[in-house]
């Protein structure tokens, strides 16, 4: 078993956080922004001095490829090398890191495996600057239209297309990967459950399933001094019993769901008058389509009208499981044996790339803790020690495949 | 027993609501707005084919006089002619208009009274465009620092001082009304009640108290999918259990009383994000202190730990309950009787300039029914018989408090 070199992943992980850094110690790090430009321009550095062959496609991902002994089908890892606003080191880099560490630990060691091994950064993970999320990886598994994804326009009105063709990124469309041997990417939890369970690897089986619902009540404005209580039609006490009401039934459900009300808006929205409308949000999550189906029906049951008010639930959208590749996860699992480190498997509750990638290629996904659960802001963290497991078990895991698979 | 003529308050009811009309029939009178310019010279163009004499002090408050046979004080009649963006051509408005139209019939049957009569339009009672509301009685009774006031500013940046040197009727301090034999404001209800209880006029016994508090709960955000429920600190599911709670407490303490959560905002408001922070207010009134201090003591009694977020209510602001002159109250009473008007005793819900003018003068208000309790929008309503009863009872009243101050 390998083990890589610590001193030299902290100092990649201090190279790479330069690159659109915050006072906070963050990244700001939008999508073929500046930032991201320059932290590309240095990837792609790194990686040559490793010998490897760089890449771009139309979508400006970018493959930088070792080659193998043979002329196999490639293994992929790698992950996304953008961020939020004010975002964290980690979410996306470090699997970018963890995979060039991977392979420099190779080189250093003068291991040259049998597949071409093809680091990918996706390009416009986030979604934070061009909406969606997991954009290039949409592309590249026929989920998202390409037209469309050209056309999507940030917040100064600037085309993804426009600014893909001015970056410097812009590829041919041959250059997609479309077949791999298999596709291995690591990324932080950006939960608290390994902390809080004190395992460094978590063994990630699939991507959960989710529904997300628009839940608008609907009363009738009037002048907060001079209504009478029994005369109102107030959306806004209709809500807080709703969404009471809701959690104790989603609660019943199953100990892994995850639901959220996360954007709750009134109108008018003036302290001295009574609401007309109230609208929130609500976001569940889990593994099993059986659970996300019973809370499709809890929302479905939910009375359309109380207390004078009409309510009215619209899904905003929703995503299957997506299992990933029962045998990778085997190996994943046993690297971890191998190395003594503690690990459990679970479901990723965030939408990553890989969840994409897995409907064109063999995939899984291999996760690191995140302290306090903190992802997406300046705060994320993981222990350096976390992050040189996961290093390692992503070498394990790609030696071994690298043999299973010849 | 006087009796308007109906056709002309229909008439001069559409004459005043020529002026800042919107397509739906509304108005749109911003306090010194090109169109509240436009209805105060009309409004001193009718006064004035009356013979009356007009002033304006350094709050731009017009006093528009018709003199009486004595020297006596005068009795103050008026209201307000500036709106709300999108307001009714009712509120403010018609209690000017009835108070015109009370002295022109007076002036056909050729009735002069004891008293000078001075109706009174206040500048920007609605504080729709210079914060705070009824700024310029505020001023009078001395509630609002002036220098303040003048420096008061709209969106635009403008003072409320510039404006107020720009329009002409910037006028002399020593023309401040100070002292009076009688205040009667006549007003729109605003509410549902009269009409719910098919009473014409509201005979108002003051203005109820109130406190508004911000009510903040404090918890983490964090990932919607990672975070498992028992380890979430959510302030959204926080604040509908308090709201749920608040609304069964209050609800126990008096049928009397109101209150409104009209304001409510979640942070960070995204979808896939569990917030970390959750603001509502609650606006509660009622005429008895004592209901008031329960409600007081009902908010300080919810817990400061709830369900792992911090709770923490602030009080904004609140004002004690106005008590209006009780022999005024009754001569309103004894006119409505006398007419044989359906009328009922209450207090007012909203504010009105005749709280502040309370304070300095005998004052009280006559209150007429608003259709569906709609105000403050341009569906605002009152039937032309309502009206007509309203300005009936505020001519008798008018007659009886001259002779009887005399």
């Amino acid at each position: 078993m390998l083990y890589c070199d610590e001193t030299q992943l902290e100092q990649t992980i201090k190279d790479f956080a330069q690159f659109g850094q915050t006072h906070k110690g963050g990244i700001s790090r939008l999508s073929l922004s500046d930032a991201d430009l320059a932290v590309r321009g240095y990837f792609c550095q790194r990686c040559q001095q490793l010998g490897m062959t760089i890449s771009y496609d139309d979508m400006g991902n970018i493959y930088a490829t070792r080659a193998g002994l043979s002329d196999a089908l490639p293994i992929i890892l790698g992950s996304h090398l953008d961020s939020v606003e004010k975002g964290g080191i980690y979410d996306g880099t470090f699997g970018v890191i963890a995979a060039l560490v991977a392979l420099e630990t190779l080189a250093a060691q003068g291991i040259i495996t049998q597949h071409p091994i093809t680091i990918i950064d996706y390009t416009n993970e986030e979604g934070a600057r061009f909406d969606p999320s997991m954009m290039s990886s949409g592309v590249l598994a026929h989920k998202f239209d390409k037209q469309k994804m050209l056309d999507s326009t940030d917040k100064s009105g600037v085309r993804f297309g426009d600014a893909l063709a001015a970056s410097g990124y812009l590829g041919d469309i041959s250059n997609r990967i479309t077949k791999a041997a298999a596709n291995l990417e690591l990324h932080i939890e950006q939960g608290p459950v390994l902390e809080s369970e004190q395992k460094s690897i978590g063994v990630v089986e699939g991507v959960v399933g989710m529904v997300c619902y628009q839940i608008e009540i609907t009363g009738e404005s009037d002048h907060a001094g001079t209504t009478p209580m029994g005369m109102r039609k107030d959306p806004l006490f209709a809500a807080a019993e709703i969404i009471t009401r809701l959690r104790q039934s989603l609660l019943k459900l199953d100990s892994a769901l995850v639901f959220t009300m996360g954007r709750i808006v009134a109108y008018p929205n003036i302290h001295t008058v009574i609401p007309n409308k109230v609208i929130f949000t609500l976001d569940a999550r889990h593994q099993d389509a059986a659970v996300i189906k019973q809370v499709v029906e809890t929302i479905a049951a939910l009375p359309h009208d109380i207390e004078g008010c009409q309510l009215n639930a619209q899904p905003l959208w929703g995503r299957d499981t997506v299992e990933f590749a029962p045998h990778l996860i085997a190996e994943v699992e046993q690297s971890c044996q191998k190395y003594g480190y503690a690990y459990r498997r679970m479901y990723s509750g965030a939408g990553h790339d890989a969840q994409f990638m897995a409907t064109i290629i063999p995939t899984t996904m291999i996760f690191i803790p995140s302290i306090n659960g903190k992802s997406h802001c300046e705060e994320e963290a993981t222990s350096l020690s976390d992050c040189a497991q996961g290093v390692n078990v992503l070498i394990e895991t790609l030696l071994t495949l690298d043999k299973k698979l010849a």
